[in-house]
Parts: structure tokens; sequence; C-alpha cells
């Protein structure tokens, strides 16, 4: 049976224990604080039904995924006979380079050790290591249990058989592995997410449109399309003669745009005013909680309408 | 009865018939070329059927739908009693002008003239006209009976009330109208994708990421949440405190990253030599267009399933 550790009960850890459990895995759930292992073990008890509701367990009970994942206090116990251990501790460099060297340390020789971290590049806290060739990133977007797509980013040093290891574990659980070629700051998705903001803010705060503007022209526009194909085949299918043909026709438009795009506006000056007051207008602060309820509620069901698709129309 | 005019028979101006008609309002198609008005004729009757298999036709019966199109290939008779006209002829500068010139001569006088350019700003084309305060762009993504998006783009001299007449059309037949409050080249939705597609082709360019990793990223990561909530909403509900403190744990993450994206990669330069070698290998030149057919089949379902989790769950 393989077996995988997750370090770190907080909502990033207990997400993977879920992805990895779900997918038949034994799952070694590892914290130092008991408390914190209860609080996450209660929290996955409490969401395996709602996923089940939605047909998100692939056909398994609840008891029997929360039933493969085991809580670790000692960390020794939770590494041992691991392939894959994955780690969600704080995203502070010194905490991580500190951790990792006792990953390192207790995980059997042929593991791979992934963080989940989403803003450290990973050669910054693997350098030091002796086995920093089977170190990498693996960034989810949280909860992975929902959102397949995940970051595998190497260091200058990681082994290209931890990469596609890496991948294949990933593709073996039900995630999307995107295979970074280098590391860089933001990895893909955050430098996509980043370059959209940027927009959307620049265009508030110039006037030319509202937050709530913004959001209809990516949520009942730009990304529906983009939700089942991404932008590169959404351009590819837009001109008769696929990509080369959509460049050369439209390229004019974007190369026209690109120069006013390079100004930043600070998000923090006077534009979040005015996407607060818009914001905490559409949605009270009160209702917010309840309003990400909704949120994950409309995930599982758009992620069970994709697989729906998928099988009657096509992927 | 509401009566519309849509002018040129293209796609965009075949596909806003359905729209208009599909709610309930008289449509004159008009176009010079008889045998247009036929093809464009032929490509509604065909596609109806689709959209009531998919229930959007809202209820109505596909025969109702194409009765209320009327094909006028007379321009003054196509513009009688129009609350409102919507222009759809090529995307250039001299032909635009020519034919508003005509439009404000030949339209009610209290009837609102629209184009759906995406590349012209309206002031270009309008500036000339005796009556050009009830002019302006509305610029959907195509086509509109299935993607709801549509932006408002005023010129400096567009009338307030133009604006909300139009804005309170596009609502009564079912689009979201994106109300911009002047005008930029690219308007809202070309400056949100060229921002995104321009990260992407950087990341390829540079060897980072795969057009397939990018397209993963999106599809089975960022565009997920994006397609029911926008970008804005995303983040107000990424923090526990909303997007104000969404702003404050994470600018700092994007800060680093913008300076990397200020450089423009040419698309049509190396870079679309592995763009396309890589689009072709997963789809082949003959078969782009039944991938077009799959497109619109997966973006019917995925409107379908909408308004089926907006009822179930809340919008």
């Amino acid at each position: 049976m393989t077996k995988v550790a997750v370090v770190g009960s907080g909502f990033i850890g207990r997400a993977w224990a879920i992805s990895f459990a779900r997918a038949g895995l034994d799952v070694a759930l590892f914290d130092r604080d008991g408390a914190a292992l209860d609080r996450a073990r209660d929290y996955v008890a409490e969401i395996l039904p709602t996923l089940e509701d939605y047909d998100l367990l692939n056909g398994a009970r609840p008891s029997d995924v929360l039933g493969r994942i085991v809580s670790e206090p000692r960390l020794r116990d939770a590494l041992d006979g691991a392939r894959h251990i994955q780690e969600n501790t704080p995203e502070d460099l010194d905490i991580k380079r500190a951790v990792f060297s006792e990953l390192e340390e207790a995980a059997p020789r042929d593991a791979v050790i992934a963080s989940s971290t989403s803003s450290l590049l990973p050669s910054r806290f693997t350098e030091h290591l002796k086995t920093r060739e089977r170190c990498l990133v693996v960034h989810p977007i949280n909860p992975p249990y929902l959102v397949p797509a995940a970051e595998i980013v190497p260091a200058p040093w990681t082994a290209e058989e931890a990469m596609a290891a890496t991948a294949g574990l990933m593709e073996e659980v039900g995630q999307k592995p995107i295979v970074m070629r280098r590391e860089i700051d933001g990895f893909v998705m955050n430098r996509m997410q980043g370059a959209l903001l940027e927009e959307a803010f620049r265009l508030v705060a110039d006037g030319y449109a509202s937050p709530e503007d913004i959001d209809v022209g990516i949520r009942d526009g730009l990304a529906l399309r983009w939700s089942f194909m991404g932008p590169f085949e959404t351009i590819d299918l837009n001109a008769p003669g696929g990509v080369r043909d959509y460049v050369e026709r439209y390229q004019g438009i974007y190369e026209r745009i690109t120069p006013t795009q390079a100004r930043r506006v600070d998000w923090a000056g006077p534009v979040l005013e005015r996407v607060e007051a818009d914001r905490r207008t559409a949605l009270p602060d009160t209702a917010l909680e309840g309003r990400q309820k909704w949120r994950d509620k409309r995930l599982m069901a758009l992620i069970a309408h994709k697989r729906a698709a998928a099988k009657t129309i096509g992927e």
C-alpha cells in the first residue's frame, strides 16, 4: 500500500489528506500540536459526506476515506515508509529551511519531499540540504480535493526522476499537474492571476469600470470558455486557421493595449476604498462566511458538471 | 411590440438576432446582400433546435423565435420603428463612419445606434454625426445568445440616457451589461484577456511552462471560481476579512512579480512555433472544426449548469 505523509494539519495539509486518502492512499497526517490534529480530523469528518453528495469521493464511503487518514503526533512515525512527503508549515523562510532539514533526516531515502508553499522558491529552502535533488514544490489551489491543478516546481538541482515521480503521483490521485521547467516567483498560476488582477485594479482606479463590471466580464464572459479549455485552446479555436491565424489577425489589438498596462496601481491606495465599498455593499462583513460556504458548494457542483460534460460531450 | 434592427447579417449580426428574438423582441435583420440574408436565416434555423435541447430558448419554440426575425434588404424598412439599432459591419474605420452617417439619417429620432465593434473606439466613428449623443458601442463576446457579458462603451459625447436605455435593453434580453464610464482601447474584456495572454506567451517563451501547462492552470485551476464569481469576488472570499484583508496579506507577492511582467514577447516570434506545434499535436488542423462544435456544446452545457446551480445553490 502506498503511504504519503502530510506534514502540518492546517487548512492546506488537511485538504491534501482528503485528496490522497480519497484516491486510496494511506495518509499519515503529522502535527506536533495534538489539538490541531483533532481539529483537522473533525473538519475532514464533517466535509466528507458533502463531497459524497456531489459524487466527489470516487465511489468510496466517507468512513473509508477517514479510516485511511492516521493522525501522527511523532514525525518519525509519520514519515516511516512514506513514498511522498507533503509539507504545509507557515510561509516563513527560516521555518521552511529548518523543517526541510528535519524532513530529509527522518524521511526514507527514496521519498520525494514537497512543499505546498505558494510564495517561496524551492531553491531558497533546499539549497543547504544533503539530498536536495529530491526536494521540490507542489503548490495547490486550495482545496486540492476540489481544484485539480497543482504546480510542480523544481529548484535548479531537483532531479528529473523526482519531478516525474511527483507528476505520476498527482495524476494517480486525480490532480492535474503543471510541470514547470524552472522556478520563478509566483509560479504559473499566481503570475496569471496577478496579471489579470493588476489590470482589474487599474481599470477601476482609472474610472473605466466598477469592480462588479470586471466580475461580470470574467464570470459571464471570458472565464466561461477558460473554465473548460484554458486561454491557449480558446484562441486556437477563435480563428478559422487556429492559433497562428489568431495571432496574425488579432495581435495588433493587444500590442496597442500593452503599453497602457505597464503602470502599476497600488491596490491598497484609493482604489481599495472603492473596491471595498462596492464589495461590502454587495456582501456585508457578516455575510462573508456564509458566502464562502456558497462558493464551496458552487465549486463542487461545477466540478461535478465538468465530469458529466466530459463524459457526455467529450473532454 | 419592441422592435430592434440588426445591421449586417454575418456571424455577429445573426447571433444578436437570436438573442433579441429569443427574448420576444421583433428583429429586422438587414443586409444589402440578399444571399447573405438567406445564409444567416439558414444558420439561425439550424441552431435553434440545439438551443432548445439545452433549454436556452426560455421556453419559446424554435419556430416562434425564427418567426420574429424578418429579413430586410432595404435599410429604411429595417430601421422603421426600431428602438435600438445594432450595427455589425466590417472592422474598418471608413466603413463604420459611412455606415453611421447612413444610420443616423434613416433611424427613428429616438433610437439608440450601437456598434458591435471590438477594436474601434466609438469616438472615432461618431464624432462627425449630428446626433452623436445617441451613439455608443455594445461589444459582445460572440455568440451573445450563449455568452451573457456585453460591454456598453460611451464616446465622450454619449448621453447618459442612451447608456441607461441600452443597459436596460440588454438586461431585458438576458445579457449582463458592463457599463463603462469612458472609452479605452480594448474596452474591459480584451484588456483583461490581453493581460492574461501576455503572461501566458511570456511564460512559454521563457521556458517556464508549456502551453498545455498554462491551459491546465486556468481550466483546472483559476477559471473554476472565476466562472461563477469573477476575480474581485474571488479575492474578497479568499481572506477571512474580505478584500482589504486579502490586499494587506498578499499584495506583496504580486508587487514582486509585476516588474518581471513588463517585457513584451512577440506572439508571432519563435514562441509561436512552440505554441502552434503543441496545439497541432493536441488537435490536428483537420480536427479544428469538429472541436469548435464540441466547444459550443460544452459552452451550452455550462450555461445550463450555471442556471441550474443558481436556482438550487443560489446566485
